[in-house]
């Protein structure tokens, strides 16, 4: 595929559409325009237009959009169709409960291993996925294809681990530690879940909403 | 606090700001300049200066930022002194996971109740958070002050539990269902935990790497 840098903003946004388009599929809708997508999105049809058009030219004019072929274009784009190989490093409470709720299957990888320390773990499967010793990672890596290493090891293990990684030729970390893992400008890719970033946003909103709601009747009171 | 509407992009730095500080007070720095905490944040000083200018002036001329007492204002903007509450709907995996492994109390949060449908959970104590009833929801925040329901239900159960939450005053959700709960436009603030959103980022990143990779070993193929 040609490639022209797109902005992580209309990135962030391709996995919504998909979830939506996988919505309008089980609701049996194979045709949308971007004014009804972008209804049901929250975004003017003029910036969903904008966000395709960094990939080309998906709808019709006059027709809209072909669901399942939009769907699978973004799918593409994802690259939800190369066949990319997980490894999950860490099976504690935040790992398993993982595996046990997430289907990476469903979102086009495979995960082939997991790794901990526990021996009484080690030689187990879990949910079909063997588990083996932290001590055979790096000779894992080395002769196997590794996409992507989802990190879910206690927060002390994180730098440690995040460094045996990349040192063994994994570029992407799929990061649920809560540690900054890389220095800025890192080649690494690094995506993070950070639950306490996302609780502190909400934090922020319903601060604001706390704050608007006291001022509006401090106003009022003074009216009165 | 007056408000002024600061941009989400802002909102969302405050978290890793205030990460970054609590990183730099575990290692003994109590004073740091824009410049240098940018560069361990990857934002330009100006970035930085502009994100806080949002909410008043924090730093000094040619003295930098007081660690401390940055944290203390950032933590305050975001709310984390308001004691407020959180209830956790839906005691599966990702809830156990979660209050197993996610510190409320550290953001500024009391977990104060839990709500399932098992009766084998009914009644007991989960860290010490007393797990309820779903029959008993709407009773509870009639009677409780609830500022926050952090929803880990199933997914077919996420749009019917979110309907009582909302009809009943709640209306801040932290949402782990991976479902879209709210309409466009509604006054629920709802903070997403999109497991998949994040992966397909990831994939995406990813993907663009192995394609730029590509793309060069063709144009050096053709040169040789």
């Amino acid at each position: 595929m040609k490639r022209v840098k797109v902005s992580n903003n209309v990135i962030r946004r391709l996995p919504r559409y998909l979830r939506k388009l996988d919505e309008l599929t089980e609701n049996g809708v194979s045709r949308i325009s971007s004014f009804e997508l972008g209804q049901q999105l929250g975004l003017t049809p003029s910036q969903i237009r904008q966000d395709f058009s960094c990939f080309g030219e998906f709808g019709q004019q006059g027709y809209g959009y072909n669901v399942p072929a939009l769907r699978t274009q973004i799918a593409s784009i994802l690259g939800m169709d190369r066949g990319f190989n997980a490894i999950l490093v860490g099976v504690g409470n935040i790992g398993r409960a993982l595996v046990d709720n997430f289907s990476f299957a469903e979102w086009g990888f495979n995960l082939t291993a997991a790794f901990d320390i526990k021996p009484e773990l080690i030689g187990t499967n879990f949910h079909g996925v063997p588990i083996y010793s932290n001590d055979e990672l790096v000779d894992y890596i080395h002769s196997n294809r590794v996409d992507v290493a989802v990190l879910c090891v206690p927060k002390e293990a994180a730098i440690p681990v995040t460094k045996a990684l990349t040192e063994n030729g994994i570029e992407a970390i799929w990061n649920f530690t809560n540690v900054e893992l890389t220095e800025p400008n890192s080649p690494t890719i690094v995506e993070n879940i950070h639950f306490s970033d996302s609780l502190l946003s909400l934090s922020y909103y319903v601060s604001e909403r706390l704050d608007e709601k006291a001022a509006k009747s401090a106003r009022a009171e003074k009216q009165a």
